[in-house]
């Protein structure tokens, strides 16, 4: 007999849950990358159907009981961490009555559905109308949860995708880029414009890319025993922490955005893969937080790619993919990788305008909800902030401007902070691997591979969720989160 | 408010459990044509527990409620069609005991893996110690489900595939067949062995094979917006009604495997793609019962294919793929399609000595559960009757004998007798439906390809199981099932 029986059936109730999520997930991977369609239809109601159960079993009204009898158990540090997360997700889950869950369901999926046809038509009034009701939707929770928490209404969504985080910290970190990053942006234009650069001459066959791509994977530590690469219309890691199922896109005249796309999501899938793997099933063996998530990402993405040690095993390889060129060697591909250039797209950005691209939505996210603008105001307020952060002229362009992402459509507000966050984290991750490597040679970077991999799996992935982003970060590092190693990194790189 | 709520809620139960079925079905399809190994014990573990709440669905004890106030409803022909099969499901469900179909979960997973390894090892002796206690298991469901619809035990086991099926009957129609196949074996190969062959001369590139089997299925009327083809080890057609998943695999050196493969699975596909749109999701607007899903499949593989209509479309397509060869003349494709030659393996086998493959295995497996044999007999029991029925010496072939199929070592008894009363079933509706054609060439062939499909749509097809086997064949071909047609159609094409 346990000593733990309360803990034990929740415990056992979140395993349930974890495994039909499995089947969840492989049903979304399926939809993106092999569903006919005219299978839509079907499968949505077929994870639709999924979903309320899984809805329903999170809150059922036994699990109240648990927890409180789970709370007296004697618990080790790992269960009473697991358990703390237990009933941090049942508060915020206890907080959001079904209808209005319902309700912000049907109206993501309406806002969605309008995002697509707004944005083949780059007709934001076909958009606005129905992200409205979404955005006062999503206010509605946000405000139902803060109350649990007692926090704010922004501040309860942002902790729904990285637990403890709030928007004061967020407006700290991110003022601090601010300070430094526009006269950055400036002065590595500036200093590129005198740099020789060859651009890359396709066509690229897209079954060689691929087979490129998935050598690329494997070399940066990818098992495919584990996992599988595929194709999409957009790029993702899905799957599960056991078979982890990356996707990127391929083409013709370009090679460089699906790899670095795939390097990306290499750098998620092994986060993913890496998960403790005893502890799967419970909440304190999932990742951390999206930001955690990107970091592990853009380490691979933004830190490894550019490397010399990435580059002087990718240029042969390019060659032999696509016969030999002047754009494939080692140092031109490093340029091309780091070549910054301000453009409206934020995927298609570079690392320094990139952050730019993120500080601007959070903040139009930040005002829609702390009430300060409206929805109808987000394209002028989109077309001030790229025109002072980039330069960039958006005015009418709103496909590639406020309708450019999925995130908003669906519902996803309180994401974005994860993209800049997530920056800062690879940055500060690295610089601590870094430091514990002496023998680097004078321009700091690795020279083998697997180095930032293993120091990354044992000092992050391992770790799951029993911290918190900035528990983990200052764990790993000595120091609290900051944009400290983002700047040092940036100049090194950039304005050496 | 509806006049019969209680069959209105049994009916959105019936959909919830469809909508769940879906993913079950995705994530089947995707472990046998995707899934890394290394994903095998998450998603056994996904897929179990999905079974695991599915099962606990259909035994909510409130159904009981719902189905005695349902019985007393005013429903229409077929919604009380629907209400007597929710009903037999049920009583079905009902007879066997929680832990009993765990138990016979659990030792069809270690049958299965012994079977695996037996079969890669040619030894009997390791899989049988598994296989008797899931033959007692399964014998045990059975007579407890006999029990509670008044029939015997290996009845119960033909009931559940095909609703009403007894053993007395599958007796009488496969004694018919016995009576004249022996000899119609003996006659056939012997005229066979003095017509001229030509062997087709590979080796055939897999991926042209691929393209070939998808423009096959797209001129037999297969729906790509609402499926997809994909290989697997062995083929199989997964998926939903909405979204058909088919399979096949490709050797280099056979073209004819795969490409009637694909036509057997397109029939079974089509079948499935065809069901009554208005009633997915309704028990009543399911597959009438694995016969009739044989029928079909068998309707495009053994009555299409070898048609003139067929390989005179086919031969050009070869030509072009592959090369022309003097063996892709349509006379020709036709002699390989219908080509007798006894053989040890079931799959593998030519439409006349298949009905001999089937009926042994009938035999076997209904005195397993008549009490006659043990499993050890199976092995001499098996030798034996391949020597009568075809002349072929198993005996110490334990991998091409007893081991070659999974049916059994899953725990799947009672499905074998659909082989051949689909093959009856198929040469029925074909006959019937050419009587309707009374324009066809000397040869009755069709002389289009979208003739039979289009009648078994609408004679099968949409009917989905309003009727039983014997209930839609009699109403589609104005006759009782019976052997008549297959005798007729199998003398018309081996001994004209």
């Amino acid at each position: 007999m346990s000593a733990t029986p309360a803990y034990d059936a929740l415990k056992l109730h979140r395993l349930r849950i974890y495994n039909l999520e499995h089947l969840q997930a492989i049903a979304s991977w399926d939809r993106y990358t092999n569903m006919p369609s005219g299978g839509a239809r079907a499968r949505a109601a077929a994870q639709g159907e999924l979903a309320a159960l899984l809805q329903r079993m999170a809150s059922e009204p036994e699990l109240e009981t648990l927890l409180a009898v789970a709370e007296e158990e004697a618990l080790d540090q790992v269960a009473a961490t697991d358990l703390s997360l237990m009933m941090h997700e049942r508060r915020r889950a206890k907080a959001v009555p079904d209808a209005l869950a319902r309700r912000r369901s049907e109206l993501a999926g309406a806002s969605l559905q309008a995002w697509g046809e707004a944005k083949a038509d780059n007709d934001w009034s076909r958009f606005a109308p129905l992200l409205a009701p979404l955005v006062d939707c999503i206010a509605e929770i946000g405000d139902r949860i803060g109350d649990a928490l007692g926090i704010s209404r922004y501040d309860a969504l942002l902790d729904g995708f990285d637990r403890g985080l709030r928007a004061d910290r967020v407006r700290a970190l991110f003022g601090d880029v601010a300070g430094w990053l526009p006269a950055m942006i400036r002065q590595a234009t500036e200093r590129q414009a005198g740099e020789p650069v060859i651009d890359l001459v396709g066509p690229f066959d897209p079954a060689r890319q691929r087979a490129l791509c998935a050598d690329v994977m494997a070399m940066l530590g990818f098992d495919f025993a584990k996992g599988r690469l595929d194709t999409s219309a957009h790029p993702f890691t899905g799957g599960t922490p056991e078979d982890v199922r990356l996707t990127t896109r391929y083409r013709d005249d370009e090679i460089l955005p699906a790899l670095l796309g795939i390097v990306h999501e290499t750098g998620h899938g092994r986060y993913q893969a890496g998960l403790p793997r005893d502890r799967l099933g419970q909440l304190v063996g999932e990742p951390c937080s999206a930001a955690m998530h990107e970091a592990q990402a853009l380490s691979f993405e933004r830190q490894i790619a550019p490397t010399r040690a990435f580059v002087e095993k990718l240029s042969p390889m390019l060659a032999q993919a696509f016969g030999d060129q002047p754009g494939f060697a080692p140092d031109n591909l490093r340029r091309l990788m780091t070549r910054v250039r301000p453009g409206m797209i934020r995927v298609e950005a570079d690392e320094l305008t990139y952050a730019a691209h993120v500080m601007l939505r959070v903040d139009i996210e930040a005002e829609l909800f702390e009430g300060a603008i409206g929805v109808e105001d987000i394209p002028a307020r989109w077309d001030a902030a790229m025109q002072a952060l980039l330069g960039v002229d958006t005015r009418g362009d709103f496909a590639r401007g406020p309708l450019q992402d999925i995130h908003w459509a669906q519902g996803m507000f309180g994401y974005f902070p994860a993209y800049l966050l997530g920056a800062m984290a690879a940055a500060q991750l690295v610089d601590a691997f870094r430091r514990t490597r002496p023998d680097q040679d004078p321009m700091r970077e690795p020279r083998d591979l697997d180095g930032l991999p293993d120091w990354l799996a044992e000092h992050v992935w391992s770790k799951g969720a029993i911290g918190t982003t900035e528990q983990l970060i200052a764990e790993a590092s000595g120091g609290a989160l900051s944009a400290d190693a983002l700047q040092a990194h940036l100049t090194r790189r950039y304005l050496p």
